[in-house]
């Protein structure tokens, strides 16, 4: 991994962008973490295709909510976002899921596996190689969380990455049918949230998948709104679930 | 009312037990509360037919939850619960309800209509009454709250009552279609908490009536277990959103 110098923010945080594999991502560390307090490590994902450059907004917030906990945070720019190559097919797929939407219709399971596995396939393997570095320094230490982006993504991590105490999703992407099977093998605490009114959304969907989740501990929390209308106080409760798995025991 | 003296009870909170019009009733409030300092307050449901003397302990940990928020609770005997006469054909309907439920099936809307509109009936008004004296306390004011027990009974007093400012329905009893209808009409600020797994409960009604909700801010919470499983964390965040709704300005 090759970390930038870090450049310290506003409230007690510390921001480093950095290369993975030509990969760009940023690390965010409060800035009294040390390696003799080492502080836990939320995993930020991204919705697909927007990029972390537009991103940058919301996900700097949610890494001060999360330092002004005591816990890191780090995200990496998605396969076929920002300036990374596109996934093969991607933009045949789209084209399909936009003509089936303008259609009034959802897209098929098959138009669904086309857009969101790929993106699982290339993006999770990614995402543990993130870790693997970044829990490689020596003032991140203790549990792992995911939190947001694509939820496929989320799910699969918690799924094949031991490391992962607790994730905190988003049913806000569409559901491949993989990922309803996947989701009946997980085991750790989660958090998910759902926008009631989403319009791309299959609420349906959401509800199956919340579901077939296979953790003891699991809390739906669904709000009102659309898409990106998630009330400031469901992220404050998201950070208390995070606060309450990842903090000293 | 009919107010007995004041109880100190650990934690900083004084209990008063009360009659009004004959009928039992507690009041919780912190024990910093004053004519000069009044505190918002909630209304403590209870569910059906188990009595204020069984519920005493559940009620009286969510009366010290509130009262370390600054939030005073009162809470009333239920119509047919307690030493209180039963309701006019409660008992022929609670038979008809054990013969459906033993047998397999899902209690007609019929039965469900006559099972909980008497209490919702006979109920809401008196905690109306008791508001109206409660609130006529020189230490309680501000705003007022209404916080689980029967839900058709918290949708009623937050439809007809427009001192409620919030109200905080656990959907885990039996909802009559008139509670649909009624549910469309209510615009207050709701956190809704439902048991996924909870054995008696109609979940796709559940959702479905917290689809109707006409309020623009609606939450819903749901987690594992059964019924009675409501985990430690939820009770936390129902908390906040009374903290958020009724607290100070």
């Amino acid at each position: 991994m090759d970390l930038s110098a870090a450049r310290p923010l506003a409230g007690g945080i510390t921001e480093r962008e950095f290369t993975l594999d030509a990969v760009p991502g940023i690390l965010w560390t409060p800035a009294r973490a040390s390696a003799s307090a080492p502080v836990p490590l939320i995993l930020l994902g991204q919705p697909g295709g927007i990029g972390l450059r537009r991103m940058y907004p919301a996900l700097a917030a949610r890494a001060r909510s999360a330092a002004a906990d005591g816990i890191a945070t780090v995200t990496l720019e998605l396969p076929g976002a920002g300036q990374r190559p596109p996934l093969p097919g991607a933009d045949a797929v789209r084209a399909e899921l936009r003509q089936a939407l303008a259609a009034g219709e959802q897209p098929t399971e098959e138009v669904i596996d086309r857009l969101i596995l790929p993106l699982v396939e290339a993006g999770v393997p990614e995402w543990q190689r993130t870790l693997d570095a970044v829990l490689g320094l020596p003032e991140i230490g203790g549990r792992v969380g995911v939190s947001g982006g694509v939820i496929a993504m989320g799910v699969r991590l918690a799924l094949v990455d031991s490391r992962i105490a607790a994730a905190g999703l988003f049913a806000g992407s569409f559901v491949p049918r993989t990922t309803l099977a996947e989701a009946r093998r997980v085991r750790i605490p989660l958090h998910v949230l759902l926008q009631w009114d989403d319009e791309g959304n299959d609420r349906g969907r959401a509800l199956e998948l919340f579901d077939a989740f296979g953790s003891p501990e699991k809390t739906l929390y669904a709000n009102m709104g659309g898409h990106t209308g998630v009330p400031a106080f469901a992220g404050a409760d998201a950070a208390r679930f995070f606060a309450r798995h990842l903090g000293r025991r």
